[in-house]
């Protein structure tokens, strides 16, 4: 499966996930696989790009693209995200930045 | 060294790239280094944050800020970055997008 997220022609819009891990799994992987599982069933998705730095304190960012404000609005209301939130704030994550930003242009390269 | 862009109250740009590199370094981590330099000294220049999955085939997100489209085009032009940006499109890539946003809203937490 390709790494990127086949989005159409802008405009669309893209929230920007930034942020860094506390030591220690405590159940993120398996969560963080399940919210992408669900967040790709919220009308609206579009597609999700992500990566982490290896090594302890490396930067992960994840880039979720949406149709709308409504959709992502919706998504961060969804129960099962909230709960999944709450686990973020109080344990996953040491900081996090979340940038909501309206896509206006993509191009691109692909050698394939 | 925060790896957190210390972005200015929205709105301001991102530009969003995702990649897949190709085998080999081939200058590549040199230039980005001087690529991440010469960037920030440019008008406009308001932050850079970067990530890429560990591995053959990890998928590397940067995503820079800045304060216009105007910032955008004129770095996109700079001769060094041009050179740069060929030598992406002929040696260090095998694909990439490009989406250039307009962020909205920021928000986030810190534990420190």
């Amino acid at each position: 499966m390709s790494p990127f997220a086949a989005t159409p022609t802008p405009p669309y819009y893209a929230v920007i996930f930034t942020s860094l891990r506390t030591a220690g799994d405590h159940g993120y992987a398996d969560m963080a696989d399940k919210m992408v599982e669900l967040a790709a069933q919220q009308p609206g998705f579009l597609g999700i790009e992500s990566a982490r730095e290896d090594g302890e304190n490396g930067l992960g960012i994840t880039v979720s693209y949406w149709a709308d404000l409504v959709s992502i609005r919706a998504w961060k209301a969804q129960l099962d995200h909230r709960q999944a939130q709450a686990m973020g704030r109080e344990r996953w994550y040491a900081s996090y930045r979340v940038r909501v930003s309206l896509v206006e242009r993509e191009y691109g390269l692909s050698h394939h």
